[in-house]
């Protein structure tokens, strides 16, 4: 158990998202998403000696949360955008893909070279057109820029984009709703961290039901830039020639619409290994029967290596996608569960 | 598709467990047990041309429906008894574990040595006094009744007990009651089949809600002993000296209780090899991403081997329990999934 880093911060000129916002995405995302389901176990919970309820988003359509923030944006376009791009290293790319055969529309996806083949056939079932490329050598901002150009269609960004952010709260309305209805509040909310979307987003929605609650960040190994930041209080870059195999959240640095938000609402974070995270996979495995990618498995795994903010009885964690390929898996069943 | 073997039969002096007896058995394991989820994917649905809901039992707690049953048992016992005696190759073992801790009970099982380990281990981990025995040289029966005999405790069978009967049958009631909430009525439930006490308080609980709908048992090859009882209208034997892997669901006849239930509920039935048990767990982590052991799978492999009945739009399948060792669930992920 560690102290939070330091008490939440107000910076000038945050951007404005509030609940109504994502409830509003809420209202707009619920015939395309499924509620997916809190879940826990008692010898999980006998181990770590407080209540860890697993807030179970690799069980959402298309494996992961991305679904979310994607649908809200297809679904705040106007009739006349008939063509959706967007970029990403797989899961943002299988919930635009899904998220557009909800509307009729076109999507391109700029995917790189080396996404897991499971990623990138998920995209291709779904219908989207996918163009690759090599992310140490060509800028998918540029190739992203190009195609909207190209075909008149609406850039969906994976997390600076407000749309994007709205949808991805509704998992945190989700948590916040499920709780009351348990007749509990969460101490602290654990939630894995990229750019920044998902956890911006549920912050915000958390915090709007119980003010109280600590929202903390876990970030893998060399990509703890949102947890440095929040240290610092400016934007830190993360180590990328360093390599991770929580290849969801790998960014270079936070989100400029997501960092503020979370300055506003996150207490500090945790970092995981790769090691770490692999054993979080098969904890999941062994303990909850579900199937979690190594990325998604870390704000489990913070709880699981003790890095969660001191004094909790109840916690929140969030598995944010399960779109791992069977090898990786594997090599996660090798490392084997931390109890 | 294949069509029902026969319509369902009311034999002389079958047993009466109505919806009542259930909807009590639900009133009283409400606290102990969790509301399992009716998960669906996209991409699965459009493989098989029809609505496919999985009721993912594999996430109860202790990794199987068998806690619903064993809860129903111990919290029907008079306070006076203070021990119970079962016998399980596993699931039910760690469902008894369970539930005695939630009444504060002891619990001696009498497991075979050759358990997957995962399931001795969970056992173990309740609390529970495990005792072991040669499955081909010894009979569980005499062992459970001599250990019944000296610790003046109550043996809670794994399916042929009134009380476990209807505490399984709570999946169907939840079944019924959440696809009402969807507005949709289930065409046909798929449930594997071992003793036969899951399926028969599931009919007994979906039918109370929709007579029309197909209850349909999925078993493994050279255990399809229901199936081919259905068939000839009286108890047919396995064969035993076939092995299988879906070790959760090898039997070696109908229950005495559940086969008369079963032959008023049961239209026919699924066969699944080995093979195709292994494809449906690969299958299940692929597209639904869900930890689900081979004879936990039965019933999703009725459906991916098109083993359903005919005409049907929207189907349930059980997805009955997830307690895999790592080498089983290595071997499920070579195999590969059906698509």
């Amino acid at each position: 158990m560690v102290e939070p880093i330091h008490p939440p911060q107000t910076p000038k000129g945050a951007l404005q998202i509030d609940l109504g916002v994502i409830e509003a995405a809420a209202a707009r995302i619920r015939p395309h998403i499924y509620k997916t389901p809190l879940l826990e176990s008692p010898r999980l919970n006998n181990f770590l000696g407080y209540r860890l309820l697993v807030k179970a988003e690799s069980l959402q359509h298309t494996g992961s949360f991305k679904l979310r923030g994607a649908t809200n944006a297809v679904w705040s376009l106007s009739d006349d955008v008939r063509h959706v791009v967007a970029f990403s290293s797989g899961n943002h790319a299988q919930g635009v893909a899904r998220a557009v055969t909800t509307r009729g529309i076109k999507a391109t996806i700029v995917m790189p070279e080396d996404t897991p083949a499971t990623k990138i056939e998920g995209t291709k079932a779904y219908g989207a057109d996918i163009i690759t490329y090599n992310r140490y050598t060509e800028s998918r901002e540029d190739i992203g820029a190009a195609l909207s150009e190209k075909y008149k269609a609406n850039l969906i960004k994976p997390y600076d984009d407000v749309r994007v952010i709205a949808g991805q709260g509704t998992v945190g309305l989700e948590i916040s709703q499920q709780t009351a209805e348990m007749g509990i509040a969460p101490d602290a909310v654990l939630c894995c961290c990229g750019g920044g979307g998902l956890i911006a987003g549920l912050g915000i929605a958390v915090h709007a039901h119980t003010p109280e609650t600590v929202i903390w960040c876990s970030e893998p190994k060399f990509y703890d830039d949102t947890k440095r930041s929040l240290e610092t209080g400016s934007i830190q870059q993360a180590d990328t020639d360093k390599s991770s195999i929580c290849d969801a959240i790998v960014t270079p640095e936070p989100g400029t619409l997501t960092f503020p938000i979370n300055r506003q609402h996150l207490s500090g974070g945790a970092v995981i290994s790769d090691d770490q995270a692999l054993k979080a996979v098969a904890t999941l495995f062994k303990h909850l029967k579900i199937v979690v990618e190594p990325g998604g498995a870390v704000a489990v795994a913070a709880a699981l290596t003790g890095q969660v903010p001191s004094g909790v009885d109840t916690v929140v964690a969030v598995a944010s996608g399960g779109n791992i390929d069977s090898d990786m898996f594997n090599r996660a069943l090798d490392a084997g569960a931390f109890f």
